[in-house]
C-alpha cells in the first residue's frame, strides 16, 4: 500500500509537506501543492483504501490512552485524531492512564474489542505495554517513547528542544536559571531535561540544586515552585524552563501570586504550544511540535501494523521550533536563532 | 436494584451527600459519613452489581458525545466519567459532534457496538437523536437538554443562574450591561440567556442591541466581542455575562488586548467554573454546577435504561451556585446573596 512517505519521495518533498497538502494547510506554496497533488494521483495514494480494508476485517475501533485528560495537550491531540478517524470511518475508545487505562487497553486488544492502540503515555517501566508487545499486539507509541522497545514510535526532537532553550537563555545573558522538570520515567520530560542541562553544562553552567524542582505535568507544580522560589526574602532564578506548557502556565500564575513581573523579573519558557499559550493571559514562549503530523503518522503506522504485524518497526522524530512571545524579552536573538 | 437515591432516602441525607461519601470527598462530616455507610450496607447498594449485570449481557462499552473537546468543560466531564467507568469495569467510546459524531453514535447503538450513549451536545433540532429515541435506544442527555423529548435528561438550573447573575449585577449598580450569548439551539445557552434577560426586564432594563452578541462557545467569541466594544472612541458596557467560561476567558483576554481594566472598567462573569477559571490569570466570577453529581446521575440513569428500556424517563436538574472572584468587585453583596 502506498503511504504518505512514498508520495513524499515521489514528489521530492518532505513528509510534512505531504501532510500539509492533505490537510489543506495554507503554508504550502501553490507550485509545491501542485507537485504533491500530481504525486498523490500518480502513486494511487488513497486514505479510503485503508478505511475499506479496515472495515471489512476488523472491529473498526482504535484505542487511545492518554493521561490526565484535563492537561489541554491531550484534548488537542484527541481532536486531531478524531477528525482523521471520522474520515476513515473508524471509532475511538478512550482510556485515561491515571486509572487502570493502560492495562485495560492492552486487555481490549487481546479480547479483540479494539484493533490496536495508540499510547501517548508510555513510561520506561510500563509492564502492560511490554507484555502487549511480546504478544505482537498492534501498538504505537506517540509523544512519549521508550528506548529499546521494538515497536512503532512517534515523537518530536525533545532533546534538541532542550538545547535550543538553553542556548536562547544563555545568549540573553541569564545565569540564575531554573528548571521545572517532569517525571523522569516519561521520555518527553527526561529528554527535554537532558538536552537543556547538557547544553548548560557545555557552557560551564551547573544549575543550583534549589533551582531544579521535579513534579508532575501539572499547573500546581509550576505554581508551587515559583511561589517557593519567590517567598519572603528569597531570591529566585531570572529565567525558568518548564518541561511542558501546563507547568509553565502554573509558573506564570505563581509569579502573578507573588507579584513577580514576567519578563522583567522572570522569563518563563514552556514546551508544546498548546492553544492557550498564545492567549493574552499567558503569551508564553514555548516550543511547537507538529502535533497534526505526529497524530497522522502514528495513525498511519498503527493501521499498517494492524495489516502487517511482522512489519519492521519505525521510529519517527519530528522537528520542533521555538516560538517567542511576551513571557521572554529577547525577540531579536530568537530571529537569529531560528535563521541559524 | 437499589440506587444512590434509595440510599439517600434511607439515610435521610441528600443524594449529593451519598455521592460525596462514595467518592471519599472530605466535605462530609464524620457522623454523616457513618450514617451513609450504614445505609449503603443495609440497603445492599453495590456498584459492582451493576457492573456484573452489564458484563454478562452487554458489550461493556458506553458511548459519549461531546462537542469541541478543546473546550475544557468536556475534558473535566470525561475525567469524572472515566473514573466511574473504570470502577464499573466499563469502556468509553468517544465521539466529537463537531464531525459526524452524533449520527455515528446513534448508528453504533443500532449495531450493538455500544450499550448506550451519553449525549452532552443535544440541540433542539437533532434528527439523529429523535430517530434513536423512536427506536427506544438507551440514550441520556446531560448538560444540554431538549424540551419535550421523552428521555432521561440531566442538567443544572441554567435559567436560575441567569437570574442570579442579573440580580448580582443590578445590585452592584450596573446599567450598561453586555451579554455574550451562545447558539440558541443549545439549551444551556438559551436558558441562561432567558433567565438573565428576563430578570433584567423585570427591573425595567432592556439590553442595548449593540451589547448583545451571539457566537459559539469559544474563546474567540469573547475575545472579538470585547475588542469590538472597546475599539477606538467607543464606550463599552461596564459588566458582561458570558454564557460559558470559555467565552469569559476570551472576554478577559480581549480586555487585556484593549487595556481595559477588570474589574475597574469591566466586570466579567462566566458559567461552569472550569478549573482554569480559578487560576490567577483569570480569577473569574462564575457559576458552579455540581459536575461530579451530574455525571454520576447520568451514568446511573443510562445503566438503568439499558436494563429496563420501558422505564419512565427522569428529568434531573441540579442546583448551581455563584462563585465570586476577582473579575467582579462586589464580594459583600455576593455574601448577602448566597445567604438569602
Amino acid at each position: 500500500m502506498v503511504d504518505s512517505r512514498d508520495v513524499a519521495r515521489f514528489a521530492g518533498v518532505s513528509q510534512t509537506t505531504v501532510s500539509r497538502v492533505l490537510s489543506n494547510s495554507p503554508k504550502v506554496k501553490p507550485e509545491t501543492r501542485d507537485r504533491v497533488m500530481r504525486a498523490l494521483a500518480e502513486t494511487g495514494y488513497s486514505r479510503n483504501a485503508v478505511a475499506r480494508a479496515m472495515r471489512t476485517r476488523r472491529t473498526g475501533t482504535i484505542g487511545v490512552v492518554v493521561t490526565r485528560i484535563t492537561n489541554p495537550f491531550y484534548p488537542e491531540f484527541i481532536q486531531v485524531l478524531s477528525q482523521h478517524l471520522d474520515r476513515l470511518e473508524l471509532r475511538m475508545t478512550l482510556w485515561d492512564a491515571e486509572g487502570p487505562g493502560e492495562s485495560n487497553a492492552v486487555e481490549a486488544i487481546r479480547q479483540g474489542i479494539v484493533d490496536g492502540v495508540i499510547f501517548t503515555t508510555a513510561l520506561q517501566d510500563s509492564a502492560a505495554l511490554r507484555e502487549a508487545l511480546q504478544r505482537r499486539a498492534p501498538v504505537v507509541l506517540v509523544n512519549r517513547t521508550v528506548q529499546g522497545l521494538q515497536c512503532d514510535q512517534v515523537t518530536s526532537e525533545n532533546h534538541r528542544a532542550g538545547h535550543m532553550i538553553a542556548d536562547y537563555l544563555l545568549r540573553a545573558g541569564h545565569r540564575r536559571i531554573g528548571l521545572l522538570a517532569g517525571p523522569p520515567e516519561a521520555s518527553t520530560a527526561s529528554e527535554r531535561e537532558a538536552g537543556f542541562r547538557g547544553r548548560l553544562a557545555e557552557s560551564g553552567l551547573l544549575l543550583h540544586p534549589e533551582f531544579i524542582r521535579v513534579g508532575d505535568f501539572t499547573h500546581e507544580h509550576g505554581h508551587e515552585s515559583v511561589r517557593a522560589w519567590f517567598g519572603t526574602g528569597s531570591r529566585g532564578p531570572t529565567a525558568v524552563f518548564c518541561v511542558n506548557d501546563l507547568i509553565a502556565l502554573g509558573a506564570l500564575d505563581g509569579a502573578r501570586a507573588r507579584g513577580v513581573r514576567v519578563p522583567e523579573d522572570l522569563w518563563v519558557v514552556g514546551h508544546d504550544d498548546i492553544q492557550m499559550s498564545s492567549w493574552e493571559a499567558f503569551d508564553l514562549t514555548t516550543v511547537r511540535q507538529p502535533i497534526g503530523d505526529m497524530v497522522e503518522t502514528a495513525l498511519r503506522m498503527l493501521l499498517a501494523r494492524i495489516e502487517r504485524p511482522d512489519k519492521v518497526p519505525e521510529f519517527c522524530r519530528f522537528p520542533s521550533e521555538l516560538v517567542v512571545r511576551g513571557s521572554t524579552a529577547h525577540h531579536p536573538a530568537q530571529r537569529a536563532l531560528s535563521a541559524s
